[in-house]
C-alpha cells in the first residue's frame, strides 16, 4: 500500500556471541523484507567484543567476513571509554548490545546504551541488567535526544512483552503476573522427575546448551529475580530493586520431594509472579507445587509462559522452544520499531 | 514524559446490545486514564440499533442516559441509508460498529463502515463479516481518507491478535496458526465429557449465557470458521473466501465417542488451524482428538487461544475466560490506536 524511500542505517553491535552472531544472520536473512515493507537498508559499521576488540568502519564491514571472523585488521582491546571513539567511528545510527550481563551493576552494558543515546543512536539491549538498574535514566535519556532504548529480548527472546503493553493494550490496569521465565531450572526439575539428583539434572541441562558452566544463578533464582524485577519495572511502575525481590532458588528440592509431587498428580516449578498491593508492588521468585491442570505446570524445557492479570481479562504469552533466533529476533524487531516509530 | 493537548473525540456507535453497553460503561470508567495517559476526551453523539433508531446530538448525548435508555426524542428507525445522515448529523471523529452480524455478507455493518470512513471518521468493528468480505476494500477506503479500520475484537475479543502482528511482530513469516476459537463448541463439548447429550449440552451451554438462542452457527462451526477466515486473510495475505475454509461442526460427535476419547486421555475440540501450502493457504475448522498434553486440550469453558507458528519461533496467546468488558475493551483499545498513531 505504501512507497517508501529506501534509508540506510548504520549498525554497531557490542558482543559477539551467539546472539550477535545469529543476529548478523537473521539481518541478511531478512535484507529483502527490511528493505520491501519497511524501506530499511542496513550496514554493519561497527563490531565489538571482548575477543574482537573495537572494530569499525563507517563504508561497511562484510557481514560475512564477521561471521567469518575476519577482520579488517587486527584491533587491540582498549578500556571501555573507547565505545564512544568506536561509535563516532561506525558514525553508528543503531547500537545493539548484547554483551554478556553482570546483574548486579547492569555494567557495562549500561554505559554503552548510554554513551549511544548520547551520541545519537538508538539503543537496543538484548540485557535485563540496564533495565534493572538504569531503566528511568535510560528512558529519560532516549527521550531527550529523541531516540528509542528498547530491550524487547531482555526478559523472553523475541516474545512481545515491552512492546505489547503501550501499543496493543492501552489503557489497561495491570495488577499482576505469573510466569516461568528461568530455563534452566524447568530442564533441571523434569529431569529430577525423571529422578535424577539435582547435580546429574544440572549436568543434563548443561549437555543440551541450555544451563551455564556456572548454573548458580539459575539455580538460585538469580536470573528469574531480574526479569520479575525488569517486568514489574516497566510494566507495572514499580519502584523496585534487585534486592526487593523475594528469592528462593531450587537447591532446597530434593529428587524425593519433586517425585512425590510428580507422584501425587503435581509439579515443582521455579515461579515468577509480582501483584500489586496496598504497600506497592511485591514481587518474588520461588518453587511452587503446582496442580497439572495449572497451565504453567504443562511447560516443558526452554518454552517459557507469563500470564497478565488486567481489570479487563486475563492474558497469558507461551513461547515455544525459543532457539537462539529468537532472541536474534527480539534485536530485529526493536530495530524495526526504533527506526519506523 | 509528555504533555498532551487535550483533544475531544465524537462517538458514534450502531449496535447498543451488551458489547455497546459495556463499551459506553468502559469509556466512563477509563475517562480520566484517556485525558491523562493519551490527551483524549470523548463525547458520545450518536447511538443506533434497530430498537432504538437513530439518534444523534452533536453537542453530545447523556452517557448515563443512554445506558439508562432515556433518549432526547423518540426515534423512528429509518433504512439503513440513514447512516450517512446520522453521521453527519453526529459530526462522528469516530464509529464503532457492534450491530448483530449477518456472517453470509458482513452486511449492514459494511455500509455502515464505508460511510463512516468517507465521512472522514474511523471505523471500528467488534463484527467479523466485514473483515471477512471487504477486507481489503475498507482498507484501501480507509488508506485513501487518512483513517484507520481496526477490528481487534472481532475474533478474539479484548486480546491483541489484529495490533500484535505490525507492532510486536514486524518482518516474521507467519506459517500457521491453530487454536480453539469457539467458545459454545467448547462448553458443549465439556459437558458432554461429563455425560450430557448433545441437546442437553447446549441447553446448558444457553443458560450459562454462551450459547445463542439458535446454536447452528457455532455447532457448524460457521463461527469459527468466519474467525479463522479473517485471521488467515489479514494475517497471511490469503486470497480466502468463506466457501473456502473447510468446515465440519460438531454434531457427528456422540456422548459416546466424546466419553470414550476421554476415557483414553484425549479430549475432542474443535479445532481451527491454517497453513501456507504451495497452493495457498489452506485453512479448516473440524473437531480434533488432542492429546491431554497439547495445551488446546486444557482449555475450559470460555477461554479461547491460538498458536501461531512463525519462521523465528512460535508463540501461543491464550484469553483467560473473558467477559463481555473483553470486547468492550478491544474497541477502546482500537479507539486509542486509531486516534494516537
Amino acid at each position: 500500500l505504501e512507497e517508501f524511500p529506501i534509508r540506510t542505517y548504520r549498525l554497531a553491535l557490542v558482543g559477539f556471541g551467539n546472539v550477535g552472531e545469529e543476529f548478523v544472520r537473521l539481518l541478511l536473512a531478512k535484507d529483502s523484507v527490511l528493505q520491501r515493507d519497511y524501506g530499511i537498508s542496513w550496514k554493519l559499521t561497527g563490531v565489538a567484543s571482548r575477543r574482537i576488540g573495537w572494530v569499525a568502519d563507517a563504508n561497511g564491514l562484510d557481514p560475512a567476513a564477521a561471521l567469518d571472523h575476519r577482520w579488517p585488521q587486527p584491533q587491540a582491546t582498549k578500556k571501555p571509554a573507547y565505545v564512544r571513539e568506536w561509535l563516532a567511528a561506525a558514525q553508528a545510527d543503531v547500537l545493539f548490545e548484547a554483551s554478556s550481563l553482570d546483574r548486579r551493576t547492569g555494567q557495562p552494558a549500561i554505559d554503552h546504551l548510554q554513551a549511544a543515546l548520547e551520541s545519537g543512536a538508538h539503543a537496543i539491549s538484548a540485557n535485563k541488567g540496564p533495565v534493572v538498574h538504569a531503566y528511568r535514566e535510560l528512558r529519560e535519556l532516549a527521550a531527550t535526544r529523541g531516540r528509542k532504548f528498547f530491550f524487547e529480548s531482555s526478559v523472553m527472546d523475541g516474545t512481545p512483552i515491552f512492546s505489547m503493553f503501550p501499543h496493543c493494550l492501552p489503557a489497561v490496569d495491570l495488577r499482576g503476573f505469573r510466569g516461568i521465565l528461568n530455563s534452566t531450572t524447568n530442564v533441571v526439575l523434569t529431569e529430577m522427575e525423571k529422578g535424577a539428583t539435582l547435580e546429574a539434572a544440572v549436568k543434563r541441562a548443561q549437555e543440551i546448551g541450555v544451563a551455564e558452566t556456572d548454573p548458580s544463578d539459575d539455580l538460585d533464582g538469580w536470573d528469574a529475580a531480574v526479569k520479575v524485577a525488569a517486568l514489574a519495572i516497566v510494566l507495572m511502575g514499580a519502584e523496585i530493586k534487585l534486592s526487593d525481590i523475594e528469592r528462593e532458588g531450587i537447591r532446597s528440592l530434593t529428587p524425593e520431594l519433586v517425585r512425590a509431587a510428580h507422584s501425587a498428580g503435581m509439579r515443582y516449578k521455579l515461579v515468577c509472579s509480582a501483584e500489586r498491593t496496598v504497600n506497592g508492588v511485591r514481587a518474588r521468585v520461588r518453587p511452587e507445587k503446582l496442580p497439572m491442570a495449572d497451565p504453567l505446570a504443562q511447560l516443558e524445557g526452554t518454552t517459557s509462559a507469563v500470564r497478565f492479570d488486567m481489570d479487563v481479562f486475563g492474558l497469558s504469552i507461551i513461547e515455544h522452544k525459543p532457539g537462539v533466533i529468537a532472541t536474534a529476533y527480539g534485536l530485529l524487531a526493536d530495530f524495526i520499531r526504533a527506526v519506523k516509530s
